[in-house]
């Protein structure tokens, strides 16, 4: 059976059949039975586990814990929190039937676990000894969306949300824009994204939130795609479930909480914003495989160079780069010809791949190239000393982890436009150009008439006040704050 | 507020209410507001993340790869295995609704996944080159029961599912076989329990399963807890799904599956297994906190015992024990009693507590006291020199990992009884004595006969042909099998 190389769409022709393509050929997921859900292969889903790992870390750096809480939400709690439930009550999957009786009750199944967590925290928190109380949980969700695309939206989605309870409002402020740094630098330092991070409008926030904050990213089409959102929630959860404490002076108060959540979405963000024609090109620090060995196969020095490259897998394993034992893949398939699987791995976007031919062979050494360059470089090996060139091999992998985020900021910057007129901006946002910066005078009406004549929302606020000289770019009044619009995802 | 030690009800006075003293007063976990499902507080949520990390170590070494499968199964999937259907169908909770519209076709959220599996499969095997596939999942699933007991039995719970495809039946056999072994060895080696490994009689296993493979756990009362099963699904779910691969004899084939399981639940018969009457005792492999440092403070020397204890906190967080990090955690707490926290740390299970009061700081060294033994050594530290004894706390570690293991299984030895009347019979399995070794005619009606009157099971059979002289202890008919018998959860 002859293997034919997998052939994508060029992502510079047409980004969303690459992004398909990739998707699909890369064999990171597929489309499940299920309408709008998706399946995890092993590479997507090996990226995923990357991303946990990285993100939890942070998480738990900022004195949080995980937890798990249940799936079904009984349809009671659900409605607890008015504005809560308007936002996510068309979006429920409800449990009907179980155990082949209908149910007195509809159970939810969650699209968000703030109304079963509430629960729980009226019945552990007492005193102010109880907080802060700082939750996260990694765990499934469903939103009944109308189109869905793998990553980006789907039905069934992968996240962490969590969950804070304060003492006071000043506290759960900070820990609402900490988290967003949180997020902002994992995006930036870990995923190598470039995002922009701000204040919601009122109309974008999170249902039964006072303030969301979140990260945006620049897509190659223009569009936005948020990828974290950070909600401060006031009282408002509180007092729909009587979450109390009694304070050290001696008064019993209400807490103040927050939520937070990253979603698998980010996965798609990040696919968008690294890929080339060629295929994917993923971070080192979230790359499943950094290295991969790619023998060059000639029938004389065939058994020396799969024995070499496959010795060579076993000591690299051994290393540390970038903080953390080396991920290499040594692939000694011998149907396949090389040049198929520098393809099939760039298409996987593996960020260096390690060539061993007969001269290099003969050298001891490697022939690395890198994935986004392809600039090539020799790495030494010496397999009785059991020596390699780490180093070197760390080089090239901080190489692309920085190149990648500096083409990323570049691109993010290059897209965004100042804009003062109105036709300046529907041509900035409507044209797949990138986010319009523009003053704007803060209503409702205003966001909403934009909205229905471009398409375009406010991703972020811009962190300053709009200066009383500014006029709206829409309704010309003086405006009252400035703000980063664009189309999205 | 004075705080109050909590109680808990002794375990050899009451297992059943220990059990849920210890989850709840331990803080492991709480019943949620949803009937039958439990929420893991941080420290339960803890136990199960090392167990995911430990026995996800092992099913990796053996080839398998994490992948994600949807939450929700179309009805028409669940329907295509006959034996399949007929099985989970009773215990289904069933999506009726979904975006505010009834459902052309109903979503069972999974109580396991091997249809939505088998679909996909169908479309990625094709030829001998894509076996085995080996795949795992760490999932939620859903089953409607009646009694529900955390951990031990919930409407919703957590687990690991692997499903693998192979060329032949005696691959298929061989893994069924190689994960009940590993089941077997992570349950001994790294949660220090007692299981019996076997397979199970026609009328246990599991629906659409050729054979059923399980290690089951004795418990305190004489009762067993099936920890883990290992299924042979033959070719069932192949033809159902028509999962075929053409072969390299150049001939279409169905595959050969199997499909194995842990879940949650194993945490429950690691808390029955260990615990005393002063709450849990932790194998260290698994414990969350491994040493919990306790200052005794007195007046004159409470500044310096507490910056020590959390100097040394810091120090021991550097140390390796057992192959990985030290996880070691400080009690600071100044308002409660040595006292207090004694308990409150030996009802949490953590293995070694280290004290360090007036006398410790002049020796500069801990006192470090076992949780099962209550046995004492003193462990030297140098702050200055950054040197700890973490050779003797490894070798206290270890001594606790593996008398938790000794202890039981000598006590799932003693409760093994050879019968050979069924009057002998009744009394092992009916006065919570264990499980009784008997031989059986192998029918399903003696199986059905000796279940009502004893409420026995077979929990797995015993690795051997009954020999030709033996008889069955109900009907008294020549014994085709040997059997382990006993009442369970």
């Amino acid at each position: 059976m002859v293997i034919q190389a997998k052939l994508i769409t060029r992502r510079s022709r047409n980004l969303s059949d690459w992004y398909t393509d990739v998707i699909l050929k890369g064999e990171l997921a597929d489309y499940a039975p299920v309408r709008g859900c998706m399946v995890y292969r092993e590479y997507g889903y090996a990226i995923w586990e990357r991303v946990k790992t990285l993100l939890d870390r942070r998480i738990r750096a900022t004195g949080a814990q995980n937890v798990y809480y249940p799936l079904l939400i009984p349809e009671g709690l659900l409605m607890k929190e008015a504005q809560h439930v308007e936002g996510f009550s068309p979006q429920v999957a409800w449990v009907t039937i179980g155990g082949g009786e209908k149910l007195a009750e509809r159970l939810a199944v969650r699209p968000t676990s703030e109304v079963i967590i509430g629960t729980m925290w009226a019945k552990w928190i007492g005193s102010y000894r109880d907080l802060p109380l700082l939750q996260n949980q990694w765990a499934n969700v469903v939103r009944w969306e109308k189109a869905t695309r793998p990553f980006l939206r789907t039905l069934e989605f992968l996240w962490q949300e969590g969950h804070t309870a304060h003492r006071t409002e000043q506290e759960a402020r900070d820990e609402t824009l900490l988290i967003l740094g949180v997020y902002r630098d994992f995006a930036v330092e870990d995923l190598s994204m470039a995002v922009l991070a701000g204040q919601k409008s009122e109309s974008e926030k999170f249902a039964g939130a006072v303030e969301t904050h979140a990260i945006e990213g620049m897509m190659p089409d223009g569009k936005a795609l948020q990828c974290g959102t950070s909600h401060f929630l006031g009282q408002n959860f509180a007092r729909a479930f009587d979450i109390k404490f009694l304070d050290d002076d001696n008064t019993v108060k209400h807490v103040w909480t927050t939520s937070w959540g990253v979603s698998h979405r980010i996965v798609g963000g990040l696919i968008m914003q690294h890929g080339d024609d060629n295929g994917l090109i993923l971070p080192p620090k979230v790359a499943p495989v950094q290295a991969v060995i790619v023998p060059i196969l000639y029938d004389d020095t065939k058994a020396l160079t799969l024995d070499t490259a496959a010795k060579l897998a076993r000591l690299l394993g051994t290393g540390t780069v970038l903080g953390e034992p080396l991920r290499v893949h040594a692939d000694l398939e011998e149907t396949t010809s090389p040049g198929f699987k520098f393809s099939q791995w760039e298409l996987k976007g593996v960020p260096v791949r390690l060539e061993i031919g007969p001269k290099d062979l003969a050298r001891s050494q490697v022939t690395a190239v890198t994935r986004d360059e392809r600039s090539k470089l020799p790495l030494a090996y010496d397999l009785a000393a059991g020596s390699f060139d780490f180093t070197g091999l760390e080089g090239l992998l901080l190489g692309v982890q920085q190149r990648l985020r500096e083409r990323a900021e570049a691109e993010l910057q290059s897209r965004l436009f100042k804009v003062e007129s109105f036709q300046e901006f529907a041509e900035v946002v409507g044209s797949g150009r990138g986010f319009a910066e523009a003053a704007w005078d803060g209503t409702v009406e205003t966001e909403k008439a934009i909205k229905e004549r471009t398409s375009a929302t406010v991703r972020v606020l811009k962190n300053e006040a709009a200066s009383g000289k500014l006029a709206c770019v829409y309704s010309g009044r003086p405006a009252r704050l400035v703000a980063y619009w664009g189309q999205s995802y």
